[in-house]
């Protein structure tokens, strides 16, 4: 899982910072979360291939996570994009996008779906045979979700030396990765831990920005393997985080704290701080894995 | 006069090149014209004050020329901008930004208004007691204006040196400038040429993007000063200019010499040119003086 960070910076992009957009790697899928305006161009800085993102996920209408969302599709409409492009957002999202490609006369050839989210629950949206994507509905101004991205249990890997000691037919493996047991020809029984390692455990990703302290989402989030938590603010501004329905880096922490998940990543800071160190120094009062976002910054997960 | 190129590529922006947008100061008025994805980082960059454009004309609803433009406007909100903002552009453009505004829940505070063009004539779109914007009506594949924007004709000077000379009381001193001439006391005419200078002769700038070659323009931008034309292909894609209704250089070049314009600057290239020399170079086969725009470049008219 490899997380690429486009932008994350809250409200306005600026000459060296950029609004909120990342690229999830995922076995080996692109998917796009958030897409503030330049995000293109970061696509390109970051030589990330436009043509192998198929999923984009808009976490809420506010313009920092999706002004950039026509130009991309444009753009993709442009270079003459073939595979279909789905579009995971709120309702209103596909009469924004629509609405400027009939005006522009502008209207793409490949297939543009859009998947609108209305609801206030947590709903799998997305789900193929590697990967499942969750909301995360999130309390901000306007409609919101965050995105939990998870990869599916992988079957049980084949212990070769085993399966050929026993000499087992090749028409058995599938059964066997599957976690079956195995009768040999003389009905001798051979339990499904002798002939498979563990497959990897699966990994999460939980994208929550924007959000207000919100413990609703402890149980979606539990025990996943990063969070990505927005930090709009330090603790001196606290006041202004709850007015405007933002988190502070200690309550990012904290939720990260109560969740038990493994590692804090925190963004979408306010352009009003000239250093970023203070959230990580402040966050780790209460969770000691923490991570600072920043743009063109890479992780490894 | 001065013109700041914020960007002024074709189609998409890119890692160093932008799409079109530039700034034109005018008797210290500013008009912002075009504004495609990522305008308000060139206005960062070029250190150009957001509170002192009140006007923004959009030439078509084709993305590389307004994308931008939601974006714009959301970051004046956020700032706390006051000033009355009046945006002049094709019918359309108003439920555009709307639509948006209203979905992300954040109307601006100040004064927002929409002048829409539906008008296949050139009009006058702005005037104010220094300066007259008049559209150009051009040929594209959607709805499209180019802009021309004309001083006024400025008062007379005054010659103090003469006015003294001739004991004349300042009461009298706006009508000379408006052009009377005087009666001295004694009933001794003094024409006005002898207690007047020329005021400076006002100039005007054209800009016309995008366009095919399109001789109905002449009439009105007759004389300019400055004219910006696109000049989107070289005349080895000549085919392509004509197929997507964009110009070549040198048809660029031909209207600038038929209208008898002072100065040609090139813009609107494609992005498939490595360099962009070979504009000037094939345009000045037809007019002589060609300047060629590029990003973040200012022009002293």
């Amino acid at each position: 899982m490899k997380l690429t960070i486009l932008g994350c910076y809250a409200a306005t992009p600026r000459t060296l910072t950029n609004p909120t957009s990342q690229v999830l790697e995922i076995k080996n899928r692109l998917f796009l979360i958030d897409c503030g305006e330049g995000t293109q161009v970061q696509l390109r800085k970051n030589k990330i291939k436009f043509s192998k993102i198929n999923q984009i996920f808009i976490s809420h209408l506010h313009g920092d996570h999706f002004f950039g969302l026509i130009g991309l599709i444009s753009t993709f409409s442009l270079l003459n994009r073939n595979n279909d492009l789905h579009i995971y957002g709120p309702k209103g999202i596909k009469e924004i996008i629509k609405l400027q490609l009939r005006l522009s006369n502008s209207w793409p050839n490949f297939g543009l779906h859009f998947h609108e989210l209305e609801n206030k629950e947590s709903e799998v949206i997305y789900e193929d045979d590697k990967v499942l994507v969750k909301t995360i509905p999130l309390k901000h101004r306007v409609y919101t979700n965050g995105f939990l991205f998870q990869e599916k249990v992988e079957e049980r890997k084949l212990n070769i030396a085993a399966v050929q000691e026993y000499e087992i037919e090749r028409c058995y493996y599938q059964n066997i990765k599957n976690g079956k047991d195995i009768y040999l020809e003389d009905g001798t029984l051979i339990p499904n831990e002798e002939l498979t390692f563990d497959p990897e455990k699966p990994k999460s990703y939980a994208f929550c920005s924007d959000t207000s302290y919100n413990e609703t989402m402890l149980p979606i989030i539990e025990n996943a393997d990063v969070l990505y938590h927005e930090a709009t603010f330090l603790q001196s501004e606290e006041n202004l985080a709850s007015k405007t329905m933002h988190s502070t880096a200690i309550e990012a922490a904290t939720i990260a704290q109560k969740a038990q998940v493994k590692q804090l990543i925190l963004g979408h800071y306010s352009t009003r701080y000239d250093s970023i160190d203070l959230f990580k120094q402040e966050a780790e009062t209460v969770f000691s894995n923490v991570l600072l976002a920043d743009d063109e910054l890479t992780f490894d997960l």
